[in-house]
């Protein structure tokens, strides 16, 4: 081996033997089912673009990650995300396009992080957004719906869609005079069921909140109930402030369009310690949990944006999207063993020609099947013996197997091998179709 | 627009409009689709690989144009075709892998060229290969037959399969003695059908060949009738050559695999000139052409190699494949306007309710209609009028429209327009169904 190159790949990257990527690739075509069953239209953005596009906004720990090189006189960077090449999609197409734009994008990201378990420098991620000029808030619930439709979809697990609503929590702080604590209040507010309710009071008294705005605090993000309780107490609360008014009643109409949905009631969830890290939000923030799951974090997360086109155009539009980091989902659900891994093959008929006379046969044979849309090969490596074949079949979880020896050409018949149950007849060519469906 | 970054893409990348996203994708699932009805399996390589692995065989031309830059501790660089990559999986999984190792892979690959009309620096690449210790000739007729299948569902143009074989070429030039001139003999030989047999014997000539040996090669390139024709025309010209025989018998072989494929003698040639530039291949080279658009060159190309994975391990691997480029494909048929623009939508449905208060009723249509697998958006910016509405359907394309007012909540009925028709009429909802079928 000494002058070979050591075959690997980078770390941080995913690359799948066959099987997983069957199962990740069932998993990309479900989502993309799902968002176009509802219209969304499909975007595919350049991976290298301008770094002086892609940095206009970032700054900070996202400059750091980017992946940003030179060639020839072309600073480049490869893309973070998909919102800001969207954006910028947007803003060069505004009159191209017809609004409200709904479109999914899914693809590759790239982030320049320390490699750890789970964290990928190259990994997918399946976007929905909509964006108008002014976008009524029904499609703020229709984002829960999406969500909804490509979880249940995807049948990997039940799930809670939790919302909140930034307006709300930005009343309660301008409310409460401790706006320019924010950040270190949710932080902690977000920490209540690890820590309980106690340790969480005595954090906020260390930032020098007096107890009785920790306790307005400990009221608001402990409402419980139903969706409609909560609304209800969330309107007796004592908060006077336009801010959180409009949150309020941006939360009440999209639990009405939610149920005009008709998503079931465990599927969805007001959750009032929801804040989402990206500064862009403005109003309904979601995330998605595995009920049973809850350490994986969210699985599928967005919000509501005022103006995300602002670095490139003087147009405003206001927008509502989520995402699903797939390569992340992925592999947390791999490592759960909770892929169904052995069910899956992309041929559905292996056809062995016993020997090169029977060839012409097989072909024939193989042909027909594709016809009527059933995915077969045909393996033709005559040198092998039939051991090697069938263990072929076996290790690509190929279900059916048709035999063809000269015995079988002169009947005109094919030997039906049903892989999972271990049985096989001879059958005419017409009838393998019923066989095997 | 003082402040803001013109929003644009780097030349040389491809990004779409909607419509034509559409289309492109309509290609790409069509590809997938024929490639899969042959148990291809699906693959999905890193597009950032070490640099040592990408470059352990390159040099010159394709070095130069690679994007390569450093992150951290790791020399980088952005794959630039898709066989790399796959020569690294099979040498790196090949204890994983059942062979004969069938893979399609559909991505984009990167080449820093100075950007001109359809030559870009990030395009798609769709890739189906063959890989095994040893691979019987079948497989190279099996090349023929999926691009075959690829090409007539893609249903662009009438297309022309030729093949040629390395060791035929190789094999004529060693009985001529004149191998150490095979690549200018080459590039001479494949201009005949622009400057004519004159012209290419004078520069064959100015190469000093004698006469003797041009008369040969004009023999040998001139061989014409149909595939049967010309291999026993070829089995009868004057060339003992064990290298040349060789490669006649794959050609024979091939020849009557592609019968047995019942592939149209239409869609199917040998042509002696093809050579293929790359120097991997060691047998069957191919290239296709739409026969009414030569001048757009092969459009579908590829070959035999001996030992794509020489580089990584010591295990000799004999492979086969072919690739699209559907990137400059797809411009050119832009471009020529072959593509059929106005007929595409994702949504088949518009569901426009008249006011905020039929969004009930209309987001229950449109539940239905999804579960019926109809694609149904619902056009939601209540504070639209019904102009722009319906303005916004016919910008998308969506054939039909379902408008519910107060009237049709009662009637318990919708209005179906059929955009393209220009008709309408009220239905009920389960009749929707057979009316947009």
């Amino acid at each position: 081996m000494s002058n070979k190159v050591k075959p690997r790949t980078l770390a941080g990257t995913l690359e799948l033997l066959p099987n997983d990527q069957i199962l990740f690739n069932e998993m990309v075509d479900k989502i993309r089912k799902a968002y176009e069953s509802f219209g969304f239209l499909p975007l595919d953005t350049p991976i290298i673009e301008l770094s002086e596009i892609l940095l206009a906004k970032a700054g900070g720990e996202t400059e750091k990650q980017i992946y940003r090189f030179d060639k020839g006189d072309n600073d480049l960077s490869l893309r973070f995300d998909l919102t800001v090449p969207f954006a910028k999609y947007v803003a060069k197409n505004q009159n191209e396009l017809a609004f409200p734009f709904k479109r999914y994008q899914i693809g590759k990201v790239y982030r320049g992080e320390r490699p750890q378990k789970c964290r990928f420098r190259e990994f997918y991620q399946c976007d929905v957004d909509v964006i108008a000029d002014q976008l009524d808030i029904i499609h703020d619930a229709e984002m829960v719906n999406v969500i909804y439709e490509v979880f249940k979809s995807l049948d990997l697990a039940k799930f809670t869609i939790c919302i909140n609503n930034r307006k709300v929590l930005n009343g309660l702080f301008e409310d409460l005079e401790i706006s320019n604590q924010k950040v270190e209040v949710m932080r902690i507010i977000d920490k209540i069921d690890k820590i309980g309710e106690a340790a969480m009071r005595e954090e906020l008294a260390k930032l020098e909140i007096v107890e009785s705005k920790i306790d307005k605090i400990c009221e608001f993000i402990l409402i419980t109930g139903s969706t409609s309780e909560k609304i209800e107490k969330l309107k007796l609360i004592q908060i006077k402030n336009k801010t959180f008014n409009e949150g309020l009643t941006e939360l009440e109409k999209i639990a009405k369009y939610v149920k005009q949905f008709e998503i079931p009631e465990e599927n969805f969830r007001i959750d009032l310690k929801i804040a989402r890290g990206l500064d862009y939000y403005t109003g309904t923030v979601y995330e998605t949990f595995f009920d049973e799951y809850r350490n994986l974090g969210s699985v599928c997360s967005g919000g509501r944006y005022d103006n995300l086109t602002e670095y490139y155009t003087e147009r405003n539009f206001q927008g509502v999207g989520i995402s699903i980091g797939l390569t992340r989902l992925f592999s947390q659900l791999k490592e759960m063993e909770l892929l169904k891994e052995n069910a899956v093959s992309i041929a559905k008929v292996l056809v062995i020609p016993m020997d090169e006379n029977c060839s012409g046969f097989a072909l024939k044979i193989a042909k027909f099947l594709r016809q009527n849309n059933v995915n077969t090969e045909t393996y033709s490596n005559f040198h092998k013996d039939m051991k090697a074949k069938l263990k072929y079949a076996d290790k690509l979880n190929i279900p059916y197997v048709c035999i063809i020896g000269e015995e079988e050409m002169q009947q005109d018949v094919v030997m039906l091998k049903n892989m999972n149950e271990k049985t096989q007849e001879k059958v005419k060519l017409e009838e393998i179709l019923q066989n095997i469906r």
